[in-house]
């Protein structure tokens, strides 16, 4: 690790023009730093005239989390390459193209997806992407499928088990999702507004349990490959692309966080509708739309699953044992309910919030949104061991919304 | 590992001579190989003046099994002797002490314990252990609270997982446990006599269902490290000490295997009983001692798991959320329960047999043994996911033993 510096943007430029798949030689090219500047360096390298462009980014020794900083391995960066690598074998066309990773510079050069948008923003945007659903079940089914004991040789799974052993970033998670919330936390944070609710988390036995219970899946169920952070904030979207980026919290984990963290950003920007719609006729309609999209989500996905299960399953019991595949989905929804909940909750009370509702400018309306989104969180959380189909998700989260007074 | 090869006894005289602290320079060493020459070379070095001795263990890089030698990884001796260094660190006294160990020759040199002797032997000759239950449950409860996430750091436990991957002896367990009874698999190995309880076993979907289950958490469950064999051939025994030996399948798993070890070798005892008894009235009383053995050991090993968990617990949540740790318990001894009864079948039908019960010369008493080991077995597995009390486990055992006919 001794040649690792932070790269200048004309280094950063050096390097790129190396990528001559990518750039033709002597090209004029242009660098923008366009990271946040909190994890990692990000520069976006572009030939004007050849309109060909690339992302570079490194990862800094450090993150700067509510002005304070925390040292951070970069190991992360090898990680983050590692999982792009396998995710883009495995779920082609929905991950950007890794085109070089470089260990010394922590260092991962690759596709530039600035044609597409973060899809929080989309959303927030009341942007419709009708593919989404069957894109995003694919890359869970296939991404889950092929890297747990079902799909791919047990033995070369312990390997990467090894390999994808990712104790800091593993931490956050813990302390920031399945501890924080449920305690009074220096580094919780939430609006005034709430404090009734904030507090009744901290003291909600029941809820205490559960998320015991789930935190103790995370720690422990070595089940598939994660991605590990799969908000909204981790796709790049457009009508006819859905690219998902920024693996570095992959690890071996429950399934169902993965595919949790998805229904909780889109149940997040659900609680937020009303002030990103023009009426409320547009409101329902949208809120039906993501509704739609979660319920389309779940059933694409464990058909895609059941399938890649019987024409590619490598674990002889599990393919025969009378009820064990409806066994093993059920308990995937159920972790996926649990982890959904857990997400939600975590972004209204805990350090890191989401935009569809912080940036709700009229404290009324905001306030309504979070006490929507804690209690559709809260209720999935307790309910998550009792799930047996996707609509009881659906059902809290409409009741909720029809009880939860604005 | 260019420096490898198999010692002969010459050599293990010259490797024993350097540990100053066991031999006087210049002693007479004597030598025996004692290794059953499967997986190891074993030598036993002593000092016959001064009464002063040590073992030296080398891992050999095959497995002889049924005649077939399979090549098996050398890295087997860094786990078992690492394995060793840490339950010692965390059961004093209760596991042999390493004196040196040699990565180049997969070498380990510990103590000599031929005072003792192997507990399964010590029970086919019906001798009692009055500490044993005492000793178990404190190797069991501090080995597994300690390098699990209640009970270390939870960010160096994730390191340790990584330490203790172990592909190919793992691989043992999962084929010879977990697949191979449940199906007509060529490593199966039964007498006739019993044939119809072997094809009850491949045909019995309740069954398998119940090991896919058990299977999956094996293959996933990174709770804690696991000793991994804990039978009772890997514990040698004296009425005044115990000590756990060979941890080379040592992983990070789900920690009612390990309890579950220990629980069906007695069970495969109690189930053999007849011929090693001299009439019906010691029959009945040693299989008491064997179920009040089983009872003293979850009772103990419960309470001891409890207490370091309110001493010495680090996870917050788990240890305040109500109701956890009871329900944490309950799922040690549902996995204790089903792990048990998996044990026990493979130990009739699988590849690998029990003295207790192999041993049997006659023929009638023989089959008697193995059905009845096998209905307990059976039952076993299909109630774990039921049991809510060491009772349950009690009355499985104790029923068939009073309906299984001889």
């Amino acid at each position: 690790m001794s040649a690792y510096h932070p790269l200048n943007e004309q280094e950063a430029i050096e390097i790129a023009r190396g990528l001559e798949s990518i750039f033709t030689p002597g090209a004029h090219l242009v660098s923008r730093e366009i990271g946040d500047g909190n994890l990692n360096l990000v520069f976006h390298i572009s030939d004007p005239k050849e309109g060909s462009s690339l992302i570079l980014k490194q990862a800094l020794p450090y993150a700067k989390v509510v002005g304070e900083s925390w040292p951070l391995t970069l190991d992360r960066a090898r990680i983050e390459s590692e999982a792009l690598i396998q995710q883009g074998k495995l779920a082609p066309g929905l991950v950007p193209t890794v085109y070089k990773y470089d260990p010394e510079l922590a260092l991962t050069i690759m596709q530039d997806l600035s044609d597409h948008v973060i899809m929080r923003r989309g959303l927030i945007e009341s942007g419709r992407y009708p593919l989404f659903a069957e894109h995003i079940s694919t890359f869970l089914a296939n991404t889950l499928f092929f890297t747990s004991d079902l799909g791919m040789n047990q033995q070369s799974k312990k390997l990467r088990v090894r390999e994808f052993i990712n104790p800091e970033l593993c931490k956050i998670t813990e302390d920031l999702i399945f501890d924080h919330p449920y305690t009074d936390a220096d580094t919780n944070s939430f609006d005034e507004a709430i404090r009734d609710e904030a507090e009744a988390l901290w003291n909600d036995g029941e809820l205490h349990l559960e998320v015991a219970l789930l935190r103790e899946k995370f720690l422990t169920q070595a089940q598939a490959l994660l991605h590990g952070d799969l908000h909204t904030g981790s796709i790049f979207i457009k009508p006819d692309s859905t690219q998902v980026i920024d693996p570095e919290f992959a690890y071996y984990g429950p399934m169902g966080f993965d595919i949790g963290a998805v229904i909780a950003n889109l149940l997040l920007n659900f609680a937020a509708r009303g002030h990103w719609d023009s009426d409320e006729t547009a409101r329902q309609e949208y809120r039906s739309y993501l509704i739609e999209t979660i319920r389309e989500i779940w059933i694409k996905f464990d058909a895609k699953f059941r399938s890649l299960w019987e024409k590619n399953g490598v674990d002889r019991i599990s393919m025969t044992a009378p009820g064990y595949k409806d066994n093993y989905m059920n308990r995937l929804l159920q972790d996926t309910v649990g982890y959904a909940g857990s997400k939600m909750v975590r972004r209204i009370v805990g350090l890191a919030h989401v935009a569809d509702i912080d940036q709700i400018p009229d404290p009324a309306a905001r306030e309504h949104a979070q006490r929507l989104a804690l209690s559709i969180g809260k209720e999935l959380i307790k309910r998550n061991r009792k799930t047996a189909a996707i609509e009881d998700l659906i059902e809290v989260a409409q009741s909720a919304a029809a009880s939860v007074k604005a």
